[in-house]
């Protein structure tokens, strides 16, 4: 039976100023926890319901499971891993996502799932954007966290950097009166920036966009979602420029 | 203020029971609500805490609309409408979504605010689906559940039906084997086929899909978000189709 204590720091880590505090996240259910475990994570413990193979293991009632979960359905296992320290660099090969401004959570893990699906390694959050390292974040990637990296990095400075050091690259900005995404020719490397759920991308980081893309619209409906607008542009980068 | 009674009835719309039981169902936010009052639903009640054009309009204190609010945040206004009878029918023409078995009620709002910004007008829900007029798909459509014509449908009767009344319709199925879509010939009427978040389309409906299609994947992520697999989907079916 888990302890009082125990109980009590774990259940704190679905607080980000905790999360910052012990170093340590969760990540719940046997797939997310398996691919964590075999991935550059370290676990510190995992709570598990039946046996696995782990050397942190510890057997835990479906009681105490309860009480610890994060999940309205608690899924057999939970794992409290170490955070990684961010790097913040790219050499500026291949394709990154820039995302300003991101608040949902599910947005943000789908969107990192999007990322791993179409073999883009790199995503750059700003630092308003909801911490990666959230519970709901951690758990709508699908285990794509453990393949993707995520930086948070002040992308007003950001930009203009790795603009600088990697001539000719090519910032591209999702907008609303953008140039058609199906007839430009996409490059095979460069950032895609996308902008804030209600708002968009600020003026300030739209200074930087040379490339202003816009999925275009049929119906009527005032936006796309942005994990949904994410979908679609990986997917035509990667259809035009790796001709899939 | 509000009657106990009154915020009761209102609170029960968050369970399908009480929503069938009443024919009524909460839309919130001054956004939602104003594009639910200018389409087909009928408001029963409308409760602001500001003034709004609205002939049942009901104004009420941050206090009471929070007691009835389905939201973390509260936004305003909360619309109680009538749910509009299913129609079931369909003439054949144009585009049109079916969904297996969808649990996810953000994945239901989501795809139908993708099918809106393409002008996709049917979508069409196995009786297994989350219920549209669950408060979380109200929200996540942010308003096209007002443009996009939803009903719940037998899926295993229905495909094999509009696929005898309209001669030559193609329906397209989402899975993990099929054929690249970037490269298919996709039509430009016809239906696509999405299935569960965890099982993707049963095998009962499989054997009605004529054209397996699938999104290319060059990263490691195991599969998509149905809603982010719905958003490339529906891209690609209308720049291929539309030549947009």
């Amino acid at each position: 039976m888990l302890s009082q204590q125990e109980i009590k720091k774990i259940r704190q880590l679905k607080q980000k100023k905790y999360r910052e505090e012990q170093g340590l996240f969760i990540a719940e259910g046997p797939k997310i926890v398996n691919e964590l475990l075999h991935s550059g994570f370290r676990p510190r413990s995992v709570y598990s319901v039946e046996k696995m193979d782990c050397p942190v293991l510890k057997l835990i009632s479906g009681n105490d499971l309860e009480r610890i979960s994060t999940l309205t359905t608690p899924n057999k296992v939970l794992g409290v891993f170490e955070m990684k320290t961010s790097k913040g660099k790219w050499n500026g090969k291949g394709l990154a996502l820039a995302l300003d401004d991101l608040r949902d959570p599910g947005n943000l893990g789908a969107i990192i799932r999007i990322a791993d699906w179409f073999g883009i390694t790199n995503v750059f959050c700003s630092e308003t954007c909801v911490d990666v390292y959230n519970p709901k974040v951690v758990q709508a990637t699908m285990g794509s966290i453990a393949r993707v990296e995520v930086n948070y990095v002040a992308l007003r400075y950001f930009l203009p950097e790795v603009k600088a050091a990697s001539k000719g690259l090519k910032i591209y900005g999702a907008v609303m009166n953008g140039k058609n995404i199906y007839r430009e020719k996409l490059a095979a490397e460069g950032i895609v920036l996308i902008g804030n759920e209600a708002r968009g991308i600020s003026d300030e980081l739209l200074a930087h966009v040379g490339n202003k893309i816009t999925i275009p619209r049929l119906g009527k409906a005032e936006s796309l979602n942005a994990a949904a607008a994410a979908a679609i542009i990986c997917s035509e980068f990667r259809r035009s420029a790796c001709r899939l």
